[in-house]
């Protein structure tokens, strides 16, 4: 308890540093449309995405059946301490600047969501402060990532160069890797003993938070695109998620004779993940081949992989992020390279093995940094933080 | 097992034929405002709707207390085959086209949700992969009611003489006519005999789902009207549904001595059934009145007409979509004519009629395919298709 | 029972006398926009509001284990009842008027949202109907309340010199305190003895409807600013969630040693209710302070506050709607004093004590006429009024 209260301090203070000075009054501007109609369109967006890191996120995490209340209020803490040192951050030009204030949200967002999935890797084996702690860490990481690979950071890949209009690799594949390197070093030898309970309860809302996800992708996708991209961008993103949904189902009862609910709730969405890098840019067809592609994928690394990925690296994946957000986001990443025409091939490929690099090794540092504030006693349960729970 | 996998063949080849050529992109235009502005109110609307069609229509179906996780499995299969097919097939010109791809997709979803009514009928007596085949089969039948109803199709009707804004006629009414054939030809005798179970948290779910049709369903209404009749159309839509609230409790209250939640969570939408037809013209005291009646009628329905529908005309219609949607539906076709000047009679009680005719046959007919792929089991369960179901 | 008839023919008659007369047809106008594209940036925070008040309210009142059914039928009631009530009185030009119908609807929904914090403070010992009555009564005096704070009404206040944009005094101070009044003349002895109870899936729930309140909060907020002010609203609200939200975290591990959820769903809002009255005007790091701050003080009066509260007041607050909303307004409505420049400061603080002063009256005298329809026999249980309920 006594890290708690140092760490208590700790964040106090950080936060009310940041926010000393900070005021900023920008406005996005656009050739086409008053500033107003651009600035609600994206609004709408960012709202959207606000249901998918709280709901959609949150409830998605339900599915440990004892973990139940943590699993939501640890969302509410990643997402309160992300936004707000995003939009900070940002603002003070920290790896670069967004033209607005809705568009700093939403980048905003982006990297809470990402957070979100490097979370799902440890869920359940950190304490309530140390999510925060988390949230720290990673965002800085996170925004150093975004301004390497997207923004010409370093000089190391021309800015604009890399494809990733919905994150398949800054986001996704960024926040599973990060979460691998954080499990990696944090996994115990006790955890692997102590079985993830679910139920019927915790399965359904868990596929309340699927379902939050499917529905707001599209708004995730084209949260940014211009007018004219954005009816073409999101009919993409629904026929590949429509695609991985139908692919999880034939391949969750092929592989395992049942249907997991668990594959359905996780899987259907990766089509969703891969899409991300050419979902402005795809045909229709070609959306569709992607999405069945990375439903197939995904549900096969949760029937098969997942557990064989115990062992081989040594380290539990709580919510299976490998499957959903990293596989599936490398494959969105490099299925750019014949879809796109006129793509910079070396800026694209440059983009994503720097992504892994810089994500493995920052999530291995957090997960070395984490234990500073010691560890959850039982793994998976409410009752060691929160009151009344049995 | 083995018409499974015949199925799952059939299934992939078919979507992978469809959407093999597949591209198009052409614009909405409007005279009034930008085509972006325009896209982009109709965005939101398409995303409100997707709302409903997951977690709205999803979670009300719920309600069977061991059927939650097939039932939201079968919501995700249902809308993951709907969508894609309608798109493909309208983008082909198959029964007419539509102007842009938005618009494309909240024709595609309409076709959605109308499918999740018809399947709503026969909840809990199909087997995953016949939900699957149950899509495949109802858009074709559904996008020629359409045609023929509202698109000249055939020279039976003029095109755009049948008042029916947000679909009480060729969504709700035929949707629960084409559920009630299927369900008149599948109804086994062991099926009379086993009860429909509910419990708290089932219903809590169930609710939630509720809720969520509430909330947006003047967004369904609102889809496609044009920017000067939107407010009048909204805020009809809400009073219609607030007419219907408070009457689902006073005569559930009445007709039963205690309330059932089941009549809450259904017929409290009963007005937004109903006010479809006429949405964009009623005024809001008729919104009212047409909220009150179809509140009345559909609890009517649920209290005392579902029970002796069973032995007249032996079937089972497991979430009463009759009473949610048959009835209120057609209700609020006829509505259409004392209340809007200058309509077209003949071709709105025509298209009524013809309706329930197409989507009575079609539904019959697809009631004689299905059991091609067998028959499920136990009743109302997941165990038998779903992993650690109990 | 008797009374409940007596009481369906008057809310019945009532409602139908209402809406005899009522058509109306003005659209909104500003300088800048078209109507129809202002129109349609309203209408998206409307429904944004309207989830608010169906699923935010509704859920988050479900944390009562047993009563989870009627909590969420009396939030559809209490809608129901509210938004045609306040729609039809403005149409007739009750206490001022509104511009136009989205405009109309959103003053409504404002008024519901008050009026469920004020059934707050009385949830589970209302009977069915009397939540009806409830809204019934209290919707005039919140009009007329809003009328004279921020209308000008009687002379009082000069209209538009009370600062209030999302609402801290006139909706969330007014629907507490009103609430508080209900709840004094209202509580029994019997009902001090009663034990409140929540379980696992009880407190999921009620997650859900904070993460719902949580999320689009910012719509609410925002609803009626100019497209200007909006970009600067929206992450000032979002701020102060994520301000209140990690101190709720921490004042709640602080004060109680465990985590109480219900800290968590509640306090967590806090942020968002304080910030109401300077939404448009505060920077962001004042922003982050109040959010701090309420979410502080909201714990504090949860962990500490409310069970003495019980004692002195002789009274049963059952969501804590004090806590969350009295407080925390208020907070809202004084923390305009030193924040906004050119603010007329007698107004502001008239307008609160007003506000006060009304609210508790037009409470108490509301308690009085509640039991005329008699008592709820069990408090906190379905059972007495819903089928099939344990």
């Amino acid at each position: 308890m006594k890290t708690t209260k140092i760490f208590r301090i700790i964040a106090a203070t950080m936060l009310m540093i940041m926010y000393s000075a900070f005021t900023f009054a920008q406005e996005v501007t656009t050739k086409t449309l008053p500033a107003s109609v651009t600035n609600d369109q994206r609004y709408n967006r960012a709202i959207h995405i606000m249901a998918m890191l709280l709901i959609g996120f949150g409830f998605l995490m339900v599915f440990v059946r004892k973990y139940g209340r943590s699993a939501l209020t640890a969302t509410f803490l990643l997402v309160s301490t992300a936004l707000p040192l995003y939009i900070f951050a940002k603002a003070q030009g920290l790896f670069g600047t967004a033209e607005g204030e809705i568009e700093r949200l939403i980048f905003a967002e982006f990297g809470a969501a990402s957070l979100l999935i490097a979370a799902g890797a440890v869920l359940g084996r950190l304490k309530m402060p140390q999510y925060i702690l988390l949230g720290l860490l990673f965002i800085p990481f996170y925004m150093f990532n975004e301004w390497v690979i997207l923004g010409g950071g370093l000089g190391l890949i021309p800015a604009g160069t890399v494809m990733d209009t919905g994150g398949s690799i800054v986001i996704h594949a960024f926040g599973a890797i990060f979460g691998l390197g954080v499990a990696l070093t944090m996994t115990t030898n006790q955890e692997f003993e102590k079985t993830i309970e679910s139920d019927a309860t915790s399965d359904r809302y868990s596929m309340l938070g699927s379902m939050m996800l499917w529905i707001f992708w599209p708004s995730f996708c084209a949260a940014l695109v211009t007018p004219e991209q954005m009816p073409h961008t999101v009919v993409n993103v629904i026929i590949a998620l429509a695609g991985s949904t139908l692919a999880t189902y034939l391949f969750s009862v092929s592989l395992r004779k049942k249907v997991s609910i668990a594959d359905i709730a996780n899987a259907a969405l990766a089509g969703g993940v891969a899409i991300g890098s050419t979902c402005a840019n795809a045909s229709h067809s070609v959306a569709l081949i992607i999405g069945i592609l990375a439903g197939g994928l995904s549900t096969f690394g949760f029937a098969v992989i997942q557990s064989r990925q115990q062992k081989w690296m040594k380290l539990i994946d709580t919510c299976g992020v490998t499957n959903l957000h990293g596989l599936p986001g490398l494959m969105g990443g490099f299925a750019a390279l014949p879809i796109i025409h006129g793509l910079n091939m070396q800026s694209q490929v440059e983009g994503i093995g720097l992504t892994i690099v810089i994500a493995f090794v920052s999530g291995l540092i957090t997960g070395k940094i984490l234990p500073i504030m010691g560890r959850k006693a039982e793994a998976y349960e409410d009752a060691e933080e929160f009151l009344d729970a049995e």
